[in-house]
Order: structure tokens, then sequence, then C-alpha cells
């Protein structure tokens, strides 16, 4: 065991020390931390995709060093998600919990106009896990997307558990100074957007948990629209590119993730800009897929764009005069008006056809 | 439960405006996660107690946010604490399980050389300790410790779990640019330190789990020497003042903090380092209280100092031409030469009385 553990750190070292910044040394990170957790060690594990420009030290020491720059701000995040709360291994393949594990991190870097920079992953699995190839394929998720935005693994910390797989995910990005997009600052007159589309996540969790089950006469496109939804549910896409443009060139005037539904996040922003909202039913962007889909299933499309969770779409207000700069796609992805910021404390409203009713933040279960 | 949740919510949003940096400011960040817990939002808690030199934005937001400042290095840490892995609900109380989390963290960052500025917690809980003073008290003994250091709680994030406690704790220090101490950099030559005393937590472990008994017998001074050990396990105190003074006047050439054992940290630093070691058993700092139980119970304290975990001391090495410079004590904790670098590559020898013999890694087994 000991002559393994000293290979498996020698290769470390040997990967620190060579010039390819990326293969390999995934490969001998995965083996490392996979050494020091079976002899339950508490020594670090540290990056081996370095950002050369300013990653002063990674593996093998007590912590993670990096160089600060002047006329930055670093914004940091954490999310704990636990097996059986947050997600259940039956129903998740390991590379795209790893994904996720990522994804929601750099859903609210994106949130704050930031740019992602690097990522620390503290892993606690059971025995039975640890000896399969669980950690392989998670780790081989979380770096796939971590090179698509040039996100470095800097540290990160193994344990076991009795039962549940545990996963903390902390992501570190940048800002010019100031530039950070908070919740607290968005003004009445201020135009709603949000990326994306909504709604999607929520019912192909439903469609995941067998709730929404397909009848007996089924057209044929049904098999893949519900599988395009149960996709976006476990393989969300954080609008990182959005994100970063939106505070980068001063954009949005707030922005929060949407990450417990639309009508609790716009809540959130709302409650913490001290304003209000008037939506249009009309604008949502209710996800496609699901539209199509309702045609032969019980689905309420506009209720999960409305109130379910995980989307991880931006939600964001731009001022008037900004308006004319706002791009319509990045990569693709649209954002889309979808109502204003009144001066009425908290009050949020929707309006369908003629009227307006007020929407109840998390209100999901009156629609479902 | 909705309104107590915009309670709880507005009470931090008033602490927040208040110029008090902490008392009344804490007990509304408790209060937060509390109740975003029982709603199970996955929306972020922050900051409250803010250096307001640089934090620019803690609670109710996405991510936290402070700002870089030319010629400082980040230096970034994470510690997964798992029950009944790393602690034991039963032997440890909730104030001191909040102490350890920290203190363990703290003690990476000051094993860098580095101060400790921020931090942040993921919190996972199950319903019934959710339900019972656990997290008021854990959050206690967290932040008694973090006052102390000026730590500033700046984010988290908080789950229940199906059955154990789980803990994350991240901290995020400072040092000038390039001061980091690495283990890598020792050099032969280098004298040896190690602050405090070693050997004491181990043994208090095993009083703990109650495999050394006492005797019938029993000396008076017995039972406190226990308690003594007992509260050094259970209370560990990082070097973080020592951590700081070593890298801000660039005394140390390396260092790395004792959680393994002597022999197994030494032995990283060496390997990190290219170089050997020669201790001299009679000069390693055994624990004062272990040496005095050591005359009623069956214990090896200089095998404990050896080997034994969880001392959270710091080992360092310095060149000859900076011992002049170096403190004896810093707030009346000594820093002891135990010994010297060598040039013979991962060898590590104890000196005994006259002879020399081989130093095993972790090799507490054979002497306990």
């Amino acid at each position: 065991m000991r002559d393994e553990e000293e290979r498996a750190e020698r290769s470390v070292n040997r990967a620190r020390q060579s010039s390819r910044p990326t293969g390999g040394s995934e490969f001998d990170f995965i083996n490392l931390i996979r050494q020091q957790a079976l002899k339950h060690q508490r020594k670090k594990t540290s990056s081996l995709i370095a950002h050369p420009s300013s990653l002063i030290h990674g593996i093998g020491d007590d912590a993670a060093v990096f160089e600060q720059r002047r006329g930055l701000d670093t914004v940091i995040t954490t999310d704990l998600l636990v097996e059986e709360v947050d997600f259940r291994l039956r129903t998740t393949l390991p590379a795209l919990l790893g994904h996720k594990a990522l994804a929601v991190s750099l859903s609210d870097i994106a949130a704050m106009g930031a740019r992602p920079r690097w990522a620390l992953l503290s892993v606690g699995v059971p025995a039975l896990i640890w000896q399969s190839n669980f950690l392989d394929e998670f780790y081989r998720g979380f770096f796939t997307l971590a090179r698509r935005f040039r996100v470095s693994l800097i540290g990160g910390d193994v344990s076991r558990t009795p039962e549940r797989v545990v996963i903390d995910s902390i992501v570190l990005g940048e800002t010019l100074h100031g530039r950070a997009v908070l919740r607290a600052t968005a003004r009445p007159g201020d135009h709603i957007f949000v990326t994306g589309s909504l709604g999607g996540s929520y019912l192909g969790l439903k469609l995941l948990e067998g709730r929404k089950k397909p009848g007996r006469s089924l057209h044929g496109d049904v098999e893949p629209l519900m599988a395009r939804l149960i996709k976006r549910h476990r393989r969300p896409e954080p609008r990182v590119l959005w994100g970063s443009v939106l505070g980068e060139e001063r954009l949005a005037s707030a922005m929060i993730d949407i990450s417990d539904g639309l009508s609790s996040d716009l809540s959130h922003l709302c409650r913490e800009s001290g304003v209000g909202a008037r939506l249009d039913a009309a604008r949502i962007p209710v996800d496609k897929t699901a539209l199509r889909l309702s045609k032969f299933l019980p689905l309420d499309p506009l209720a999960a764009a409305l109130h379910g969770g995980e989307d991880f779409e931006l939600l964001f207000t731009v001022r008037p005069r900004n308006l004319a700069r706002l791009p319509r796609r990045i990569n693709g992805v649209a954002a889309t008006y979808i109502g204003d910021v009144t001066g009425e404390p908290e009050k949020i409203v929707i309006r369908e056809g003629a009227r307006f009713r007020p929407l109840p933040r998390g209100g999901f279960e009156h629609f479902a």
C-alpha cells in the first residue's frame, strides 16, 4: 500500500513539473486523492491545471496560493450537495454529478457578473463507492466542464463517510473592482430579463421520478422529448459567458441565478433591492420541449417555468439607457425581456391576457 | 413559516446596515441559516462580521466578494469533517466541534505563513440535530475562535442530510506576494523546529475512547491530568500568530502543520524538499501532562509525540543565518529546535542516547 501511494505521489510530482497543463495531470490528481483516502490521510490535494498567470502553488501543500492583482475583486461561493437530499445515486450518473457539482457553483459566480477562475472540491464517499469507478467518472464530468471554462482545480479534501456521498464545491471568480453585480441594486424602471428557457429542469426531474407517466398510445416523438427534459435536469448549463459579459460591460443593474425558481428568485432580488416587479406571462421563455410534450402529457409548462427550480438561468435587470447595448444572444443563448421593475416593494404581479394577478413566491404547490 | 423567515431575513438586513460589526449579527446569521434550511432553500448565506477594509459584499447574494490588493497573495484551504469518521457526536460537544472545524483550517493557513482573513462554512445536518440547539452551540464555538483571530465568516451553504453531520470548513488567508511558505523549500543545513508540544492530542483521544484505563488506586492528580489531555484533543489551538510571523518575517524556509503526526508530516516535508532529517529524541517537546500522567498510566509519551496526530503544531525549518532572528516564544508558545535537515533524500533518523535509528513514517502501530 505504501509503495503504491509513493508511486502515485511521485507521478503527481512529475506531472507538476511537466509542461503539459492538462491530460495526464488530471489522471494523476485522481490517483492522488484515491491514495490519500485509502490511507485516510488528511493532507491536502491541490491543482494540476494552473492558470500560469497567477496560481503560485497548488499540489502537495497545506493550502493553495494565488496572486492578488490590483483592480480586481475575488468572488467566492460554496455549494454542499448531499446524497438523498440533493441527488440520488440510482438516478444520477457519476459524471453528471461531477458536472452538476461544478455547474451550480459556476452559476453562482456568473450571477455575480464574475469570471470563474479556480475551484476546490471536498468529497466524502463510503467505502463501497470508493472501490467502484465512481470517483473516476465523477472527476471526468467535473474536469470536462472545468476545461470548457478554463477553471483550475487548485485544492480540495477527501474523506470517507459511513454511508452517503457528500460533495462541497467551492468556486472562486474574479471581476474588475466594483463590478460585481449584486441582488440589491435594481431600480424601478429597469427592464427584467432572463437567459435561456425555464421550466425544463423541473419537468425533467418529475419525469425522472416517474411522476409524469405517459399514457398508452404515445406519439413517436414523445420519448426523445422526455429524454431532452431529463437531460436538462441532469446536466445544467451554467450561463458563464452571459454572466461575465453582463458584469464586465456593466449591463446588469442587479442579478441572481434561478436555482429555486423564477418566482422565488425574483422575490429575493426584489426584497434585496426594495422594489417590485410586473411580469408578462406571454413573454416568459417557457421551455420549448416542455411545450411540445404538454400536448401528450399532463404538464403545465408555464407553471414549471414560473416556479420550478434548478434551471440555472440568469435573472437580471437592465437600466433603460443600457438596453441598446444588451446582446440578444451570446453563444446561441438568448436573453428575453419578461417585464419591468416597479416601485412597490416586494409586490410581484404577472399579466395573463388582460388581467394582473399576484405571483406567489415558490407557489408551485398551487399549480402542479 | 414564511413570516418567520422574512422576519429573520429582515433582521439580517438590519444587521448588515448597522455599524456594529459583531455581536447581534452572529445571532442573526445563525437565524438566517436556520430559516434557510427549514425551507431547504439553496440560496446562500454570507458574512456579517466584515473586515471593513476589503470585504465588498457578504450576506444575501449568490457569492461573497472581496477586493484584491496588489502585492498580496491569497491562500485557500478546505477541510471536510464527517461524523463517525472525523468526530463522534457522543464524545464531542457541539461548540468544540465548531472550534475544531475552524481550527484545522486556520492551522493550514498558518502552515503557509499566511494570516487568516475569511471563512466559509458548509454544514449538513439531519432533521433531529437541526431541531436541537446543536447549530447554535456549533456556531458559538466557531465564532469565538473566529473573533480571536479576526476572521470573518463571509459565506457558506447549509443542507439537510439523511443521517450524519458533515462540515466543510473553508478559510482564506493572505500573505505578502511570494512569502507563502511551502513544504518544498527546505535545504540541507536548515534547523528543524516545532511549536508548542507534541503527543497530547493523540493520548487525549485514547483516553476519550477509554483505551487507556486508569488502574484501581489512583493518585489524586490523575483525573485533572487526564482532563487536560482530553481537552488538548478536543480543543486544538492553531498556531496562527507563529504562522504569520514565520511567513512575514521570512524566518521559515519550509513549513507544514502537524495533523498526521510528526513522523508523517516531516516525511511529507522532506519528500517535497528532496532532503532528509536527523532528529534528537531528547529535544522533542513531549507534552508535559502526558509525561506526568505516564507515571500512573501505561502511556508512551515519546511515541505519541513522534507519531500521534492532530497536535496542530507547526513544523518548520530555518536557515542558519536566520536563527538569531527567530523568536523563542510568541504569546507564550515556544518553538523548539529538534534537529537538522540533511542531504540524504527522504532519510529520516532519530538519535536516542548514542545511537541513530530510522524514524518510520506514521510508525505508530509499532509503538502504541
